[in-house]
């Protein structure tokens, strides 16, 4: 087998990527920073030597391309995203980068080509760490960049145009960016799988069956406040023990589903005092599932759960939803290949509850993903880690993916 | 029967101490500042109107003294405090110095006397709004003032002890505040309930059973943090779900009890993000008892508790003991008289969840309260209210307990 899609090959890339931070204790790399042209340069270096002809698009997305036998055929789009949230960990985005390039490399040390031709993508932005709005690279080449994000500034109060003609791109011509209709096969990304499951299951990679839909809702309770000493238990409109009820009952609810999840993780009490009944309190409410009709039935029995358990203690309620995404379902037929690539039967599929550019490029194109195990399933943390054989594991699983267009 | 003890009467004087305050637009008055001085001078009038002789004493209360037959008999003592919380109602504490005065002054009216003497007090400090530390007056009274508070600061910066001397008391001379053992034949106050229960019964007075104990806890929750969208429900070691499922425990061992109560009125969560799992969860728990066994009991169950529902969900709990206060109770044969005088059979007695000046006389003499009902139960608060009709009626029950020493 081909040392390009050796695990120590692929975490060195790893290691001299994550070198690039504009923070000098650990990783930090945003989008149109000198951090980013530094990756993008690196990448560019790595993309050449495996045979492609690269060009940085108009939002800055750094783009190789290993031609095939026919080169009006639609290409085989693969990549992840080169930026980082703040104090990152380093495999997440640019291990489906470096993997996507090792594979590349590999056919290229062969000589062997496709019929069509294969891109990798490193995508500028998907985070959003620097402007809030996210997958802002992959956005810009499936033609669905939103130009009002131009407007959007930085904490420095850079706005996002202006950096960009600081960084040498012209916010005028994003549309060049733009993919063609009918211009890519597919969409193959390589991710670690920010989550235990893999790890529980004793699995080095998955095949992702959707990338889940969320809903997020604000949820305020108004009870009554009142002195911890004075009011009898039975005359008490307590939001904080109408929010436990509600808390559980959607960690229930949720827990009836396999693959979706809920989560309340900010709740704030007023007035928050040790020796008075709570009269009010705020909580959100995060719902994700791969199926869309899946998750609007959680937010319907979450809703009428909330009603039903405040109702009785006199604790008033009002759920706003503050943040709607559908899911993007993978393609079966994408899948069946990432399947046989992974070969075991029956497959392990499991649900991304992340975002990733596939939400972006799924007008675009199909998209296929293959998660690959990180310890504990940490992510967004310094902590991140994968270990050289499952990184080469994931990359041989790529590879065989994309030998099945040949 | 005399005009001393109409509702009306009553409320001018509580209307009248109102008007005494440092804030302009509602009553807030604390331990030796110039509105202190103020009401002591109003009240102290009030009661050489009565037919009293007046002092006050060296802790700041003002004292006035209505003859018996006999001037060696342990004297009655009757009161409440004159103090207030900030931004306060008008009625927790007056009420029961007005009721007193217009008490003695309806004996003094009818020429009559008892064989004890019968002394009114106004304390200095009860809700501790000045300096932290409650109670000061009737500490004083008692013999149980703590040295060590006069080196506490106000939020100004001045000490006890030179506000002390600012106000023309000698820090040096606390003592001579202290009553003699056996120089009260008993305490009885009347106090505004604070709470809801007369309103809900439809009584305008009750009688208390005792003044309850406290505990209080502060718990902590240590789970795991993790991504709300990649992480499935049944890996999770959430900390905020964990201290729903304890809340709602609380809640329900507290329920079962007709007389105790517990409430969880702080908690913060962390991370606190809405898309991440939480973590950590610090919150407090203010249990409060009528018998020291019963709380005890509950603390017991409600660590247990804790403990039982956190375990299975790999989430770690340590709780510690912030507050530990014993329970006042009333004693038997004042309540006896105080059933007598509120004249209902079976006499309805309710336990005090807050504090009171009682618990700080309790090795001077034995104690009784009678509860008057306010609006909705509220206090502490510009909105606390009481009726003319049941300040009367409230006047009537102390009178008749008073008689009840002829």
């Amino acid at each position: 087998m081909a040392e390009e899609l050796s695990g120590a090959a692929i975490r060195q890339r790893i290691d001299a990527l994550a070198a690039i931070s504009a923070q000098a204790d650990g990783l930090t790399r945003v989008y149109l920073s000198p951090e980013h042209r530094h990756a993008n340069a690196l990448v560019s270096g790595w993309m050449r030597e495996a045979g492609m002809s690269v060009r940085v698009d108009a939002v800055g997305n750094v783009a190789g391309r290993y031609a095939g036998h026919d080169a009006a055929a639609p290409a085989l789009l693969l990549g992840s995203h080169l930026d980082s949230v703040a104090d990152a960990g380093r495999w997440d985005g640019p291990l489906g980068v470096v993997s996507a390039i090792a594979c590349v490399a590999s056919l290229h040390a062969a000589g062997r080509r496709l019929p069509c031709p294969v891109e990798v993508v490193g995508f500028a932005d998907e985070e959003g760490t620097r402007f809030g709005a996210t997958m802002l690279g992959s956005r810009g080449l499936a033609g669905t960049f939103d130009r009002a994000a131009l407007a959007i500034r930085d904490a420095q109060g850079i706005a996002m145009a202006q950096a960009m003609r600081d960084w040498g791109l012209d916010p005028d011509r994003i549309d060049d960016a733009a993919r063609p209709p009918g211009s890519h096969a597919g969409y193959l990304e390589l991710h670690i799988e920010q989550g235990p499951v893999l790890e529980q299951l004793g699995l080095a990679t998955g095949c992702v069956s959707a990338i889940a839909g969320a809903t997020r809702l604000r949820v305020t309770l108004a009870g009554e406040a009142g002195h911890a000493g004075t009011v009898p238990m039975r005359l008490r409109h307590d939001a904080l023990a109408a929010a436990a009820a509600c808390i559980l009952a959607i960690e229930g609810r949720a827990g009836e589903e396999t693959d979706a999840v809920a989560t309340v993780g900010r709740l704030d009490v007023s007035p928050g005092a040790v020796n008075v009944i709570p009269g009010g309190v705020a909580f959100t409410v995060d719902i994700r599932a791969p199926r869309d009709a899946q998750r609007h039935r959680l937010v319907t029995d979450i809703r009428r759960g909330i009603a039903t358990l405040c109702g009785p203690r006199g604790v008033g309620h009002e759920i706003a939803v503050t943040h709607e995404l559908d899911a993007t379902p993978c393609a079966p037929w994408l899948m069946a290949r990432i399947d046989d690539a992974i070969g075991r039967r029956p497959a392990t599929r499991l649900a991304s509850g992340a975002g990733h550019d596939g939400m972006a490029l799924r007008g675009l194109c199909d998209i296929g993903m293959i998660f690959v195990r990180c310890a504990g399933g940490i992510s967004h943390n310094p902590a991140e880690s994968v270990t050289d054989a499952d990184a080469e594991a994931g990359a041989r699983v790529l590879m065989r993916v994309i030998e099945s267009f040949a």
